[in-house]
């Protein structure tokens, strides 16, 4: 089977880039693992303008919704391989290989891990990544979110709906999340933050977390009792397969596009949390996939839309 | 009064960065004449994802109850003046003068008039810019748009709802819509294109239209009957108070921007149809809004925020 556009990935950016392919009457074909992507590890999205407040699932099934409008073959399988034959691209998945004129690379992060002993054994036994999808195994009990981006701001904050203390650990002067979010934090009796520390171990009972070791003291001791950590210290960029076919990655591994959304191979566009946005959020991965839809379309057909201004 | 951002405009542009220099905590003055500028005026809106279809209208409510979420001093006025007070700016409008640290041009654009003959005269008197606004006095009636673009066809498809025909007259070898809007004219038995023509009069009796005289022969005759004309050909950039204070325009005159909505005067960012984006979308320019929001925060605060992948 061949496809003008293989968009691959179905966070945001993807779903973006799949409406807009539908609408330039693109075939399109969409890879996506999990539709909605970390999104839908979100529990309160209030910064998609034009929704005040939706939960992240939510968004994305509006997305879905608004994507199902157009003709698009959703397959729901990883993409294992990607190359170039001739002008087009061959993609690879567990279930079929399909050709394609163009590819739209969504395929985002995931979360870091803090690579340290014990780590591992109590992953889902008090070791977790994602506040919204593991906070309320621990009612009333004592959290510790390892992080100071927004995110590990926002992981706190939605802790305390469950926790009776939540504590953000963090390696620097001070964590920055979004000044918004900050308020929220220094307004919160249930959040205390403890700069300037590392977690060096993970220990449990064999079955669950029950303290980590700290590489400095807190309250004299570097034993810290804690019935759940949520580790978010960032992610990983999910870049291998563009890199395969000559895409090139900037220091931080996120491919390097261009205002259209464009990278350096030609045919080749990408968009979301994978690429090199400084500030990336929902709405600037929505637009980058409808801006590599645009490229991708004038790409295939050598056409340029003259839009206006009333073009919406 | 002092402000950390002037936003000048309130298109969805504007209305993207008001949200989110709400959420920056930042100071926040809004200068807008029509809350929602130009997509108030489009019937109904299919491409700005999570909305599979709402009115122009209502998109524009739904982006004011959000910003209204936020602190922002609104101000329902026309920017009459801009320039630098050292190392800061000066806004002044028919009611006030403000001074602010940054500012967020959002000022889009105004309609293209054909400049021929009888359009002045004949101006709401059957020479219309907005189909929406006005197609309906037309019922049963046949009507002209003059143009090739997106707007130009999608202007077509509505006024089809109230006319007997519609007659899109163009210049040019072919229209030019989206393809999902080509195909929808060209299916639609109310419609017909007259290609390589320009209008060069507009005639009436005085009180209304009831003809135009074309460049070239229809139907063995240069003089066309038409109760309406409806003029889609474009629009002006309003640009006039960037230039003023130093921001670099291109050949269009469009503001130029980078990736971060940053213009060349440093404390100046911009975003929406005032912008040298090629593919113009509401969706595009309410990203913009946001990083111009975003570039603002950093300018002011000299701060940068690093988001991760779940960061929304």
């Amino acid at each position: 089977m061949e496809y003008d556009v293989a968009i691959i990935g179905g966070g945001v950016a993807g779903l973006g880039a799949a409406i807009y392919s539908g609408r330039f009457n693109l075939k399109v074909a969409l890879f996506a693992e999990t539709i909605g992507g970390t999104i839908i590890l979100t529990d309160v999205v209030e910064n998609y303008p034009g929704f005040k407040r939706i939960t992240g699932y939510d968004l994305a099934e509006e997305l879905k919704k608004h994507m199902n409008d157009y003709k698009v073959d959703l397959f729901e399988e990883r993409v294992s391989d990607v190359k170039k034959a001739g002008k087009e691209f061959e993609i690879k998945s567990s279930e079929r290989t399909i050709k394609a004129k163009t590819i739209i690379f969504a395929t985002g992060t995931q979360f870091k891990k803090l690579n340290v002993p014990g780590e591992d054994e109590y992953a889902n036994k008090g070791v977790h990544y994602c506040a919204l999808c593991d906070g309320a195994f621990y009612k009333q009990k004592i959290m510790t979110v390892v992080g100071g981006s927004d995110s590990a701001a926002k992981e706190a904050l939605l802790l305390t709906s469950w926790a009776d203390k939540v504590y953000i650990i963090y390696r620097g002067d001070k964590i920055h999340p979004e000044p918004i979010n900050m308020d929220r934090v220094e307004k919160n009796p249930k959040i205390e933050i403890i700069n300037h520390t590392n977690v060096k171990e993970i220990k449990g009972d064999g079955k669950k977390v029950t303290h980590m070791i700290l590489d400095k003291e807190y309250k004299s001791s570097k034993e810290f009792k804690v019935d759940a950590i949520f580790v978010a210290i960032g992610h990983n960029v999910l870049s291998e397969l563009p890199a395969k076919i000559g895409v090139k990655l900037n220091d931080k591994k996120e491919v390097v596009i261009d205002r259209n959304a464009r990278t350096n191979v030609p045919g080749v566009f990408a968009c979301g949390d994978l690429v090199d946005t400084v500030f990336k959020q929902a709405i600037t991965g929505v637009a980058e996939g409808v801006l590599a839809s645009y490229s991708a379309y004038t790409y295939i057909t050598d056409e340029v839309i003259m839009p206006t201004g009333n073009n919406k």
